[in-house]
């Protein structure tokens, strides 16, 4: 494990975990070398502490420097290394509302504690070796996470199953780094023969066979990092169409059969409403548009302008057909635009788009299906719905699913399989695969084993940082300074 | 402990309780007669947690129906009868973000337990004897207070501070009382002398003396119902004076000294700004209004007028004189008709004000004595601060705090002293104190006890209300319902 001077001590810590709370309960956490000794004097069962075993309870009162009651609190007292933290620690469950938690904090602040930096616990857990960093990583995305797809997704890779993969796969390629160094150092003794085994003329790179197999893991996990950033960050879906196409509708129907589950998100303008919705599991921000129609109205030009720059950085835009008045020119002219309408690099890159921002997706919806039946001649190009009973429905999910998730990663969504979900994650496997590569063709090309050793070096090292036994105080910090305080 | 039956049963229930957190961690509160019998099979650790003893931590993982995992979790185990319900209990602290705590509560609801109701958690622990009703009482205060000074007065409150001046009050009466029954009795029996030293002929009430003692202390009580409530609820302090006098300076440096510690609310509308502050521990709700200067303008006027119905229903208003300009015939003329407006009634009972609803105070302000000094003359009449150098500003908040404060409840507000800050406490100190001095007038001129007892008897149960150990339905479901969930 690596030991940085990043944030750097064991100094007693504490922070407010419960931050926004509006609840019955506030919890403080504090974590440290000397934090229970150097808590106890506030604690109305201070001697009862300090001999206090590890995973206890502890009820009692903490009291202001002149001794006054700040508030009843329950203790959950942790013994160094068996804490989240891995040193000695605390978590104060104190009453909710914001006031106690303030007052106990400065009171800890008196008595010398300092406030936690963001991140810090989960650092000192890595640094303590009790979480790798796909771990940490894991940590940050169970609390951001939107779905319960995507909570089960991070809670996976917190079990291990993301560093389990990349454990293996590693210890395929150092078997094989092990045996080329081995070849290197025999064939720089002059005359002496390779031991038995380690591999024959033909077999220029002992264990090919098993680089071969690392190369198909690494790609699958380099796969894997569309679908799950989509697991975790979600889709902007947008609904486009002529004004009474029915836009709202759906816009209501998709909202309405999670309603109890999304946070909604107030549109920030006038020209368009938004809320997070679950399809799939996969979290969705679906927005419905001003529409499309043609205007001489400034303002509303303005709105549609809008509109059409959320088209542009969207991951999917469902076209409504207002099934009544059928497929007109109109509609056409609008579908032919949103298809050939190009990515805007810039919002792609701070906005949920999956395909690495190819030009955005589009489906075409039949609405009222109700009122006017799809025609057959039509049904290769689009999907019939009724935003009003709900039939066809279940189709057009199945259908945004798809057109979200594409089709080589798609597969069940829902099945726990090893995956990546962090960018640092991408470019290791990415970096860890091509050194890979890059030896693999240079040792079957018959090229010299001194050179292809170091790319295998290099392959090894890249999959050691993701896990973070090769880490250094920059990635570390660009890392836990993302994650909230007390945490 | 009375039984009634709210709420009415021991089911398992459970609660997040602490909603909103946007921070590391959230917590769900589960209680009730097999909970945790009815928890184990979500929880990796079932077995474990099944022969596990009360007061203790135990780690693991929540599966879903389908065994997928959903969070890490540390969970505290309580055992009847010692925890917050008195009943078998558990916290679950899970990660934070809400996705999880809300995928847990599901899975919490499959497995058969009910959605707790408002302070349902605490009314478990009134009915299992772990908290009387001015106990739990002080649990919504605390969770609801605002300054330091508010939480220590509910702290002390919870630890049993009013619980037990009342107990020891009712203790008195009840000896009175016992002794006007046995005297009853025995007169009943005639010609039996009564027994000695249960009263001679002029004492027709035994312990008289100490009835008076009692009458004193409920008259104590009742009295510090208005000092508690503001510290519990604050006051509306308004800001007032013509342009350029000084108001926003006064309003920023009161604000700019508690910025840490207050929450900022922001106007509802252009008229006046307003924050919460903390003068001298009290919590203060500062607005600083748009003036009192004569328009003509309709829109300005109508901010002026709503001013003075914010003056007309604060606790207390600071006028402020422009000192470089000195005491105009106009501000004369404005605090005239502010000493002499009426409090608005409506605006009275649900807004804060002190003394019940009197005509609102006023502290004339002489500012900007850095560049003018207050007049001798004016010295008795009016303080004199400067808003841009601090000076006077001790003066002025201690000034602000006396006529917060009526000077008969005054004393060191900080000094635990028991009393009452919930209406329905005040309600029955009230009745409680009216019949004891009915039942002691009666007495004091010679009326038969047969009429006295009865009194004395009320005056004895209105003080078993207030701990609750006479309580009804009706009076139950009104306190509990104000709780929060999870509390």
């Amino acid at each position: 494990m690596a030991h940085t001077a990043y944030y750097g001590d064991e100094a007693p810590v504490a922070a407010l975990a419960t931050d926004g709370s509006r609840g019955a309960l506030d919890i403080i956490r504090v974590s440290g070398k000397g934090s229970l000794e150097l808590f106890a004097p506030c604690f109305s069962r201070g001697e009862k502490l300090l001999t206090a075993p590890g995973n206890v309870l502890l009820h009692g009162w903490i009291r202001d420097s002149g001794g006054a009651l700040l508030d009843e609190v329950m203790l959950s007292v942790f013994r160094s290394p068996r804490s989240y933290t891995g040193e000695d620690a605390l978590d104060i469950s104190c009453h909710g509302g914001g006031r106690a938690a303030r007052s106990i904090l400065e009171r800890l602040r008196e008595l010398g504690f300092r406030d936690a930096l963001r991140g810090e616990f989960t650092f000192r857990a890595f640094m303590h070796g009790k979480l790798d960093l796909t771990r940490c990583e894991a940590v940050m995305e169970l609390v951001s996470s939107k779905t319960e797809l995507s909570l089960k997704k991070a809670a996976g890779r917190l079990s291990g199953l993301l560093y389990t993969e990349i454990k293996e796969i590693k210890d395929l390629l150092i078997e094989v780094l092990t045996g080329a160094e081995l070849l290197l150092d025999y064939s720089e003794e002059d005359g002496v023969a390779p031991p038995s085994g380690t591999g024959g003329t033909e077999d220029v790179l002992p264990g090919r066979k098993a680089a071969g197999a690392a190369v198909l893991r690494l790609a699958a996990l380099a796969a894997s990092y569309a679908r799950e950033r989509l697991c975790q960050e979600g889709a902007l879906l947008v609904i486009a169409g002529r004004p009474n196409a029915g836009k709202s509708s759906l816009f209501n129907y998709l909202l309405g059969e999670e309603r109890s589950s999304v946070t909604e998100t107030p549109g920030t303008t006038r020209d368009w409403i938004e809320a997070w919705v679950s399809i799939g599991g996969i979290p969705v921000r679906l927005a419905d548009t001003a529409g499309f129609q043609d205007s001489q109205d400034r303002i509303e030009r303005q709105g549609i302008e809008r509109s059409r720059a959320l088209v542009a950085r969207s991951g999917l835009t469902l076209y409504l057909v207002d099934g009544s008045r059928g497929m007109e020119e109109a509609d056409r002219e609008f579908i032919r635009e949103l298809k050939g309408m190009a990515h805007n690099g810039e919002a792609v890159r701070n906005e949920i788009a999956p395909n690495g921002g190819a030009a955005p997706a589009v489906l075409v919806v039949w609405n009222k299906i109700d009122k006017a039946k799809l025609p057959d001649a039509m049904k290769a190009e689009m999907t019939g719905i009724s935003a009003k009973t709900g039939e066809g429905m279940a189709e057009l999910e199945k259908a945004i699913i798809a057109a979200l998730v594409p089709e080589s990663d798609c597969g069940d969504l829902t099945r726990p399989a090893p995956g990546i979900a962090a960018e640092r994650q991408k470019l290791l496997v990415d970096r860890s695969l091509a050194s890979l590569k890059e030896a693999l063709a240079l040792a079957d090309a018959g090229g010299p084993l001194d050179l292809v050793a170091p790319l295998l070096r290099d392959s090894v090292d890249a999959l050691g940082e993701i896990s973070g036994e090769v880490s250094t105080a920059d990635i570390l910090d660009a890392m836990f300074s993302r994650f909230c305080v007390g945490k």
